[in-house]
């Protein structure tokens, strides 16, 4: 156990200069601000005793090397993009960024794959792979992430329903160990049964396992033409029960989302978005990507039928930019207009088998109104990871929104267990999720995330207090 | 540190007894010799002290909590169709079979997936699957496996290119710890980001860091069409070098197999089996699955006219069920043709990129062959998962035999290393190919290996002396 820490001085400070540049260490006071929280400064706001900007594999090892003998935390930090309070330095120490090392090497042809380090965004690595004709999936909406980000917290977004999450196109990992050690989790293959899965262990670990500093990702062939599906239903109870429908075709959908009629309202009053299909209380949002025409015209006639034949108002077909634009601009205007129509918001991120998602939802609203919260749930019904977004009112105090909110979360996680699911199905555990983890996976698992931490990490300086709390 | 383990006594018998049935319990002489190994003998063969067959978790989990009071080392056994001496008791102790609590859940069609006990066979799960319209691509070859060994092992196969690995399909596993813990990985759902990704550490972990008692398994719409295309080419070479071009196309394939002419008339030689395609010195085997009749033609067309465009000499489509079995029936007789024409065979299991495949053939050609011994390379071209056969001459003493598979494999491994690959592609480590492994992934990797290991199993009573060995 490394608590306390030791209390960084001037000459740790010179250490670190000593091993990078002095210009890319900043101190105490030196330190800007947003490097003390994430996106979610609710789940806390923290000042590092350092801030460093690496170049490369060999300073990160020197600094954890040092960080490990001298008993100080580290934390690394991306594009400071997360939503779970993940990478700010609770505990002090060091705040270590990768963002300098954002190098992007040219696409490997033959093996179909794009080589990257951490601090690379994941738009750069969208747009290398288009540039080389190929595609890089995964898309978590936040486009300004670091693909290191993406890796460490298996980053997942509405195209999963087709391509899978982050984890599913990673092919290798270069990372740092706490105790500076370099290492290579797999390598450039597609399959490896050579000792333990540790690259799968690492991706979704939040930072607390090791540091990346280089990731080779899978890419595609491209989808040459896509379509949107518009699928409107008289109640939620029918839109749900529509979404195994459409995952029971031959075609695999690339999303399927689903909207209320009263978040499609929120959006358009409050960002003047008009959504194309003004009937049904809610609906189903299908996509495909096609690799012909053909293709895709078959899958949509085979959804479109499907559609109408279990209960579907209608089926709009967006087959144009412009129509399937209007269709993801309401859908992607979801948290803003959220924003503009409440003082101010939390999110439970929970995800439920799929055949579950009505009754999650139906549940999840009596529950928030009973203490005194509105909450529209959204997201990806082709996942079951239902974005359960409260929203504040103009009258709650502080007190009684921080009250209602905890109550309303530990309800809501209780119910998404019951019913089979999970705690968090994208944002992950961080800080802001720490309270509830040990209640949802129970006192055994805890001790057994703790052994994996304490096998990567013996002295606890890597991002401590983050995914488990050893300190209490 | 549980070595030396506590020799089992008629009273730790009885109590194993007491717990199960004494019908299901046999001890020392009494346990069948198909127990003391798996399908390779050559890589271990020891008897058990006591065999039993559980039916429930509740036994797994009392014999588990007996054994690590008493420090008794437990293997846990599926239907031993491993391929690397994996389910072996190297320590002695128990034998766990878990071939009775074969049991398939009815489909859960609303979530896509279908649960199964550890014992069920891989051939009843796929029946199962087809049996409700649905599909459960991993295809190891090996059918008579059970799917808890396909899950512990991360069963690869023919079908990855296009389906991935068993990994990619299991979405939750219950288990038991070896405390005797019963612990659920994951639940029925399509992402997670709860905590650290433990069911992705568990598969491939060969049995040595928990007991699987359930498995959840995603299935798929069943593809409607198949067509398989043989492309002759003059060399291996230029055999490789299609392999991108065909994983370039926009239709992903299903399986890309290589033979060479000398393994062709091998099994022609030896089986009577004829293969359609007479030309080239190597062939490369692509298999398109697909949705309807239109995608499937324009797979095919494309990837016969990018075969024509990149120096093959043909490409025959064999679009009938007969001609396609034809085609594969050669390719599934390998094993067989190759124990007909030698005396005995070992094997070398290493992927590597795609992109150095040519040159890891040529390459292992020639080690071979400085150590007397003929080599016939084959498998997953769509990989890089080459399965490296080794061929014994009627002429070679067990002394040379041995002392040429050991340089050999010495020599396998380290190029493989050299080319960016793995030791195991999809056969693992287990006790076979241990001896290897600390070389290949060097000491850090072996001291976290260690680590993580002893999260799990800190008296190292769980399947002890595979894929790490701590005494030595």
């Amino acid at each position: 156990m490394a608590y306390p820490y030791k209390k960084m001085t001037s000459q740790d400070c010179d250490y670190i200069r000593s091993v990078t540049a002095p210009d890319r260490v900043w101190a105490g006071a030196e330190i800007a601000s947003e490097y003390y929280r994430d996106e979610m400064p609710e789940y806390g706001v923290y000042q590092p005793d350092l801030y460093v900007e690496v170049v490369n594999k060999e300073e990160v090892s020197a600094i954890m090397a040092y960080a490990y003998k001298e008993n100080i935390p580290v934390v690394c930090r991306g594009a400071g993009t997360g939503l779970a309070g993940g990478a700010t330095c609770k505990y002090g120490g060091i705040m270590l960024s990768i963002m300098r090392m954002n190098k992007i090497f040219p696409i490997d042809r033959k093996n179909q794959t794009i080589t990257a380090q951490p601090g690379a965004l994941l738009i750069d690595i969208q747009a290398a792979a288009a540039a080389g004709g190929l595609f890089y999936p995964p898309d978590p909406g936040e486009k300004t992430a670091s693909i290191g980000g993406n890796v460490i917290t298996n980053a997942g977004g509405m195209k999963a329903v087709r391509y899978g999450l982050t984890r599913d196109f990673v092919r290798c990992i270069e990372a740092v160990m706490p105790d500076g050690s370099i290492m290579n989790f797999s390598s450039n293959v597609v399959k490896n049964t050579t000792g333990y899965d540790v690259k799968d262990l690492i991706i979704g670990s939040e930072g607390t396992l090791c540091i990346l500093t280089e990731v080779t990702l899978k890419l595609l062939p491209a989808p040459t033409c896509t379509c949107t599906l518009v699928m409107p239903f008289k109640s939620l109870e029918e839109c749900a029960d529509m979404v195994p429908k459409v995952l029971e075709l031959p075609f695999v959908p690339t999303a399927i989302e689903f909207l209320e009629r009263e978040l499609i309202d929120i959006v358009e009053r409050n960002l003047n978005k008009m959504f194309p299909v003004k009937e049904g209380e809610a609906v189903l949002i299908v996509m495909y990507d096609a690799s012909s025409k053909q293709e895709l015209d078959s899958a949509v006639e085979a959804a479109a039928e499907a559609a109408l034949a279990n209960g579907a108002l209608d089926c709009a077909i967006a087959g144009t930019p412009e129509r399937a634009g209007a269709v993801w601009s309401v859908r992607g205007g979801i948290l803003e207009g959220m924003k503009a129509d409440s003082v101010a918001q939390e999110e439970c991120d929970v995800v439920v088998p799929r055949a579950r998602i009505a009754e999650y939802v139906k549940a999840a609203k009596k529950i928030a109104s009973a203490h005194g919260i509105r909450v529209e749930p959204c997201g990806h019904c082709g996942d079951g990871n239902i974005h359960t977004e409260m929203l504040r009112g103009p009258e709650m105090s502080d007190e009684e929104w921080k009250a209602a909110t905890h109550a309303s979360l530990t309800e809501l996680y209780a119910l998404s267990k019951e019913l089979g699911g999970q705690l968090s199905g994208e944002h992950g555990i961080g800080n802001g999720r720490l309270e509830f983890l040990e209640e949802f996976v129970g006192p055994r698992m805890i001790q057994l995330y703790k052994s994996i931490k304490l096998a990567f990490d013996d002295k606890l300086i890597l991002n401590p207090g983050k995914v488990i709390e050893f300190n209490k």
